[in-house]
């Protein structure tokens, strides 16, 4: 199950062809070929049979995947065929935005807390969730065993928020502001940031 | 210039490169070593080397890059030493958190205007802009010759609204709605899901 070897970029196609797997939905009688996700998400088909062949023989000759089992095949590698806890830095209009985004739930995560250091916020309900002190940010990751972390604070304080993350025992933090994180190796950082996608997208823009 | 056969998964790194050289900073006596931007971003050096030297020779022997000069090269490949105007579709929650980053400035976007198709959303204020109904969006995209668009609308509306964006002009597409959008290869999407960062974290995180 889910062997270390397998290259970085490939563990992050899988979340892609989950995502497509879950629009197109269907039952156990449901198939899709490697054809009509390449069609969905602009990967030639021999990549996408490369890639999942890496984590054993899925398809089924003639008719392609069972949508079904490809999706809990997939939910299994990634680990979300569970319900992870997640908590959130940061109660400003991002983070606003973030606790109240329907998209974390049935995809395996559940926002469970939101912090922010500033006594205007703390108290405030936010998607749902009372706004928590900093000062209870130890304490909680630590008694409900959280591993995943988003930070939407700004950049100049990212970095402190980071580190106490890390220390209280975060293993994997989604950073939203717009700096590069320093962490131990053992932690995973990935980055939200718009403007990357902006710049790779203009790139190919000619002249307007 | 830009030629256009360098491979895009190269292209992909250049906002990574020229983010991490803004955060460096500094004038034109600041130099920074590849192994230097190899620690802040977690990219092999020799790697770094390889992906600017398809752009030409900056590097100076024994010295590294001049911070200023390659900030200035690579915002010239990437198209960002200029202004880009960029609308904004949806002013929920999500949009207007957009609308209120300010990382959007000074790295080559202006959110110029925001549409919504709700009533009791238009004409409101958000981010200093006060939200258009969706019956203008297409006379403002050709009167200002706008290319680039983000959509953070309800995933049900999304591809409709994508295809009132290419349709007006639009080129490229950064899409915030939890769905795969469909658009003629000539318009260029990518997509902001939070999701797909955490599974793919998810899956290196041991049981917890």
């Amino acid at each position: 199950m889910a062997p270390k070897q397998v290259p970085d970029i490939i563990v992050g196609r899988l979340p892609l062809y989950l995502r497509a797997l879950e629009l197109i939905g269907g039952d156990g009688e449901t198939f899709v070929s490697s054809q009509e996700l390449s069609h969905r998400l602009g990967i030639s088909s021999a990549q996408i049979r490369k890639d999942l062949s890496q984590f054993g023989e899925f398809g089924v000759q003639g008719q392609g995947y069972s949508v079904q089992e490809l999706r809990a095949h997939l939910r299994q590698i990634l680990r979300v065929d569970r319900e992870w806890p997640v908590i959130l830095v940061g109660a400003g209009h991002l983070g606003s935005a973030i606790a109240s985004y329907s998209g974390f739930a049935q995809r395996g995560f559940t926002v469970c807390a939101i912090f922010d250091n500033d006594p205007l916020k703390v108290g405030r309900e936010v998607g749902g969730l009372r706004v928590r002190p900093m000062s209870e940010l130890t304490a909680f990751i630590q008694a409900n065993h959280i591993r995943l972390a988003m930070i939407a604070v700004p950049a100049s304080a990212a970095q402190r928020v980071a580190d106490q993350l890390v220390e209280a025992g975060v293993r994997a933090i989604l950073n939203y502001a717009p700096i590069d994180l320093t962490a131990p190796t053992r932690v995973r950082v990935e980055n939200v940031d718009p403007v990357l996608h902006l710049q790779h997208m203009t790139y190919y823009l000619a002249e307007a």
